[in-house]
Parts: structure tokens; sequence; C-alpha cells
């Protein structure tokens, strides 16, 4: 069994670096003093638990306990968003720790190398370009991404020389060993809180695709035209607001109209142009691909019908990445032996998992969040639902293992 | 026959006052240099019509013909929005004095005293505060109003003595002795235009009702939460924009969201608040009350379903005015006169008629707009089609003076 007491107790040290005490809002950035102080508190909990620390090229700090050929990676990031919470990110690093401490009291020697990843700015807080550790480790980091600046004009760049890092040696973080990656990471949405579950297996990690439509219309007299008469981009944008939630609900995605601007925006004028943004997302490429050409032709009619112009731009498209099908089966068969009802669910934001798909199998494991809060000082998941959850993790390494 | 030679020349005139001359706009306001210009060049063409000129405590200029106990007053106004057209009020006031023109020169001597009035600061360009001339004659300006400051913080009541008024006379505007009250305006709608008709009957001047809507959900994140979990302030504001739509064509009146914004609005987070106006009028108070009473109805279902909040607040309810039956009929002959099909249609947007119903029987004649652009220098109504519109002015002033 995994020590709980000793994990909260890691949670707590760890949640003092970086807090805004007024706020208890989390304030830790890419290659900033806090972010340091973190990783030498996590430096030392490897260490306790008896793991050789290095870090690599990029910066990511990496525990290795045991030794092997191939690697068994477990990981998170312990960089924070602005006033964030003190589990998203760092309860994945501490959890996956305490599963080696305690295979490590256990005296349980796997013939693999078993390796603890805190990795390099996931949040892209300070530069505005995240997953940077998991990036260089799966080989997706490239020269001209370090150009990124910060808001007083230091670039990743700078900003690693400045560190101590040599840029020109990035290559050697590249990882071509690993045999699995398992993330656990706070679900930050409500699903499990509506099953009524502490844990559960993601099936995958849905990446967004970002498009951007112009709604034009004609801005006239609110008074002195006549319903029939009206070319309204903003009654015609709301036909193609529900007509979007409609084909997500069809195609089993998500998507959301999250960005919004009516021109010219006066009380009395009819709305001449209307700009909004579609996020649709799902772990299936194809389910969401389908939606995205029934979009464009449910935007057409709709445009056609109310006599406006509607125009769309793409504004990325990121490639969604699978979970592997062993992987979420061993994370099953550890869930069924806390006797609980496994879920499976896809993961809708972005994670450091999604790259090393790139380098090896992957799976994680979501933790209820209460209220599905995250990105907030109020982000918490109950100390027994912790427990569980890294229990969970705990067992599927020693499955991976065998 | 009225002279329409005269009448484009004279529109030509006063269209030179107060022009941007790269935008070819218009811009007159209240108590300027280029106000009083266009007064003078106003005053001088009804001296030149056979009147009489005065100027009331309030500033309105206003021309008399003949005489009587009872008075036959046309009139609109000759101040503009800000980079207005030249036919918006100017038109009213010229055709007027036209008409006199005509009537002078064939000696045609009326029982009754014929004015023609420039109303005074009907846009509100300047203070914010429009409809100043017309508020006085019907005797609706109160002492506060003229507090109202411009950008400048000059307030009307500093305005009016800076130009030699005397506020404490403001009483001797108020006028009792109106046997019917004519405007001639342009429509700023393409109602007669899709009509192909020159000129229209105006039935009333719908007067707006303005609703401040706030709908409140929850902001999550768009990749983490299922669609039957969210709380969509925008899809349920696109769900009421519709409705809203609806209810419009359900009680024939005219109802528009103008204005919206979103919050927190960010391409990948659900919003949390969406807050919109509603303008709705029309000339039948009764039917923009009962659409009034279904709509709470229909949005608070709407909130229900979708598990948002949604709050109203009256932001202004201004009466509708009605035009006179007798007077409709009167500008209905003179317009059968013509050969031409009687269209009646709403006034959507306000004029100083809406003031004077309440002192005298109203009516307006609307002159097609091209593309039913105003407010623009676009604006623009032919020769042709002011020629025919003046000409049922004349015949309708002749018909209520007999």
């Amino acid at each position: 069994m995994i020590n709980s007491t000793r994990l909260q107790q890691h949670i707590e040290t760890l949640g003092q670096i970086g807090e805004n005490t007024v706020t208890k809002g989390m304030n830790r950035f890419s290659f900033t003093t806090e972010e340091q102080q973190a990783n030498d508190v996590i430096a030392r909990f490897m260490q306790e638990a008896g793991m050789t620390v290095t870090v690599d090229a990029v910066g990511n700090v990496i525990g290795t306990y045991g030794s092997g050929e191939e690697t068994i990676m477990m990981g998170s990031h312990i960089d924070t968003v602005p006033e964030g919470g003190k589990y998203d990110g760092a309860l994945g690093v501490l959890s996956a720790i305490e599963v080696v401490h305690t295979m490590a009291e256990q005296q349980v020697t796997p013939p693999y190398k078993i390796e603890v990843v805190a990795f390099k700015d996931e949040e892209g807080t300070r530069f505005g370009f995240g997953l940077l550790g998991s990036r260089a480790m799966a080989g997706l980091l490239e020269e001209q991404d370090l150009q990124a600046p910060d808001d007083d004009g230091i670039t990743i760049a700078q900003a690693m020389v400045d560190a101590g890092f040599v840029t020109d040696t990035l290559a050697s973080a590249v990882r071509t060993d690993i045999k699995a990656y398992v993330e656990l990471h706070i679900e930050q949405g409500k699903v499990l809180e509506n099953a009524d579950l502490p844990v559960g297996v993601v099936t995958g990690i849905a990446a967004p695709l970002w498009l951007d439509v112009k709604v034009i219309g004609v801005s006239e007299h609110a008074g002195a035209t006549p319903m029939d008469l009206r070319c309204d981009a903003l009654t015609a944008s709301s036909e193609m607001i529900l007509a979007i939630e409609k084909l997500a609900q069809k195609f089993g995605i998500v998507a959301t109209v999250g960005k919004l601007q009516v021109k010219p925006n006066g009380v009395n004028v009819i709305p001449g142009q209307v700009d909004f943004t579609i996020d649709m997302r799902d772990i299936d490429e194809e389910d969401v691909a389908q939606a995205e050409q029934q979009l464009y032709e449910v935007l057409q009619k709709i445009a056609e019908k109310r006599g406006v112009q509607c125009d769309t731009q793409l504004l990325q498209r990121v490639k969604p990445a699978k979970c592997d099908e062993l992987l979420i089966q061993q994370v099953s068969a550890a869930i069924e032996a806390q006797h609980l009802k496994v879920h499976t669910l896809p993961s809708g934001a972005g994670h450091d998992a999604m790259n090393m798909a790139n380098v090896a199998p992957i799976v994680m494991i979501f933790v209820r969040s209460k209220g599905g809060i995250s990105h907030n000082p109020l982000e918490y998941s109950s100390p027994e639902d912790i427990a569980i959850a890294t229990q969970v993790l705990y067992d599927t390494i020693q499955k991976i293992a065998q």
C-alpha cells in the first residue's frame, strides 16, 4: 500500500512554493526562482524515495530507480498557470514519487528502469509556449520554438542560457527507450464527480480544431427595418451556434463557441457583423473531421437562408493522441482491484502525455476534481481520492513491469 | 405645382453648411456656428417665401404665413448627427418652405395661420439629449433636462445663455393653437424602396422598449466539459435571441438584439455570462406589451431548460405616438391624386412629430430613401421622389385648410 500521509505532506510542502499567501494561488513559472525551488524539493523527494536525480538538456527533472534496457516512465509537471491550484501537474509528479518510494520500501525490483519526470514548462505561462519538456523528450521541439519571448522580451533560448543550459545539446533530451508512459492527473472536469467515482482511465487526449467564423449581414436602424427585410448577423449567428451544438451532440464530440464579437454593437442597431470562434475536439480524429465537414454545409445553408455572408478560417488543427489499449486494460484491472467501477473518459485538455504518445505507448489516470474546478486556488481533490488513484498507479506499474 | 428646381437649389445651398469637404458628411450641432449659419439660410428662404420669421425661447426658427386663430404647422429639424446626410430633417423644413412659397406665388390665403418650424436639436448629438425644440413646444421640457453637458462640460442651459437666450422664458415656447402638425421626412428604411413607391403615409411613431438581459451560466474548460454537463450562457442566449425574433414576427412588431457581450470570451472557455440588450417597438403599445409579457416567460423557460440564470432589467419605456386618422386620410387622398398607391407604414425611428402629438393631431409623410441608408453621407432621395412628396405635402395642407 502506498503511504497516503507522506503523499499529503509532500503535496503541502510543494504547495507552499510560489504560493500567493493572500489568494492561496500558486505561481511557479518557467526558469524562475520559484520553479527552481520546486525542482529542488522534487529532487529531494526523489532521493528520499531511493532514486538518483538528473536534469536533462531542456530542464526536465528525472528520478531513476532500478535498471534495465527499457524504461517505464511516470510523470507530469510542477509549473503552474498564474494563480493556479496545488494539484494540476504537481499531483502527477508527487504520486509517481510515492509509487517508487513504496516500491523501494517493499524492496520491489522490477526488470525495467522506473523513471519519474517533472516536465519543464507544461502550462506555457511565461513564454506563451507550453509542453516544453515533453516536446523536447519526444523530439518535437524545434530551434525556432525557443525564440518565443516573455513579457520582458527574454526568449526561451536566453532564459535557458541564463539558467546554465546549452541549447545545442537539446537533441540529447530525446528518448527512444520508453516502454510505457503513465501520467496521473486531476480531471479538471466534472465527469467523475457526476459518475460518483474517485478515479477514471483516460482513453485519449482530444486536441482542438479551432475555426474563426465571420458572419456579415447589413447594419440598419432597429426601428426602421421590418423583420422580413433584415440581414441580421446576430440572429444568423445564433442559429449557427445552436447548429454547432447539435452537430457536437450528433457526433459525440465537444464543440464550443467561446469568443464572440458583435459589430457595431449598439442597442438600436441591427448587427452588421458577428465574429466568433469554434473549438471542436474529440480523441477520434475521424469524428471531428466528419463534424467539421457537415459544419461548413450547415453554416452555409443558414447564411443563404438569412441573406448573410459566412466566411470560415482555420486557426489551428492539432492531432489527438490515443491511449494504448493494453495500458488502458492494465489501469482498468488496477481500478477493479480497488472494487471500483471502471469509468473511461477522454481528456479534453492537453497534457504532456499527448507529446509522449509520439515516442511511447501512453495512458493517463484521472482523479476526481471537486466541482470540476481547475486553474484556480479552489482546485481540490480529496486525500481519499488521491490515495486510491495513487494505489491504482502503483498497481498499474507493477502490472506493466511483470 | 411646387417648384422642384428651387427646392433642389435650397437643398444644395443648405447642404454646404457644416459639410466635411472630404467625406461629404454633414456636421451641424446645437448652438454652434454651423447651426447658426443654417438657421440664417432657413430664415432667408422663409422670407423669400413670404413668411415673417421669429425665433422662440428655445431657439426654434419659425416662419409664419397668413393669419388665423389656429395654426397649421409643418416642420422638422436642420441639425445633424456627426457625419450625417443632407436630407434627414433638412428636407422636412425645406419642403415645407417650398409649400408656402408656392402658396404665396399662387396667392392662396387659407383661413389659418400656416407656420414652418425648424426645430432646435432633434438629434441630440452635442448634449446626448435630443428633440429639444419639439419638447419645449409640447411643454415636455423640464428644467433639469437643461443640465445635460456636452463633452466639454458645457450644459444646454449654459449654451443657451451664451447664445443670448433666457432659460426662464421657456414656457413661452409652449403652443396650444396647433390644428395640425405635418412632418415630411426621409424614410431611413427600405420599406418604400421595396414597395417601389416614392412616398408613404405614416401611421404612427414607434417608441422603443429597451431591456437589458444578463444570462449567467458556468464558465468551464471547453475540452474537459461534455456537452450534457454544460451551463453555456451563449447557447442559452442564442436560443433566446431566436425566440425574441419569433415573438416579434408573431406580434407584428420589430425586436432587435443589437448589443451583446460574452464573458470571459476565450476560444477554449465555455461562456459563463452573456449580457445583451433588447429593443422592441411598434406604434401599437398593446402589441409591445403582450410581446413583452410573453418574452419574460419564454426567456425563463429557456433559462430553466439550460440550467442558466436570466435577469432582465428595464432600460427605458417610451410611449408610441399614433398619427391622426383624419390627417392620414387627407395625406392618402393627396397621394392618390398623384396616381400612386397609398402605402401606410409605421415610423421605427423617433421624430419631432412624436412630441408634437402631445399638443396637436399629427401626421408624417415619408419619402423613399435609397437603400434605406441614413445618418451617413450616402443618404439619398431622388429629386423626382422629393418633388412628388412635396406636392403631396402641398395638397395635404390645402385639404386641412379647407
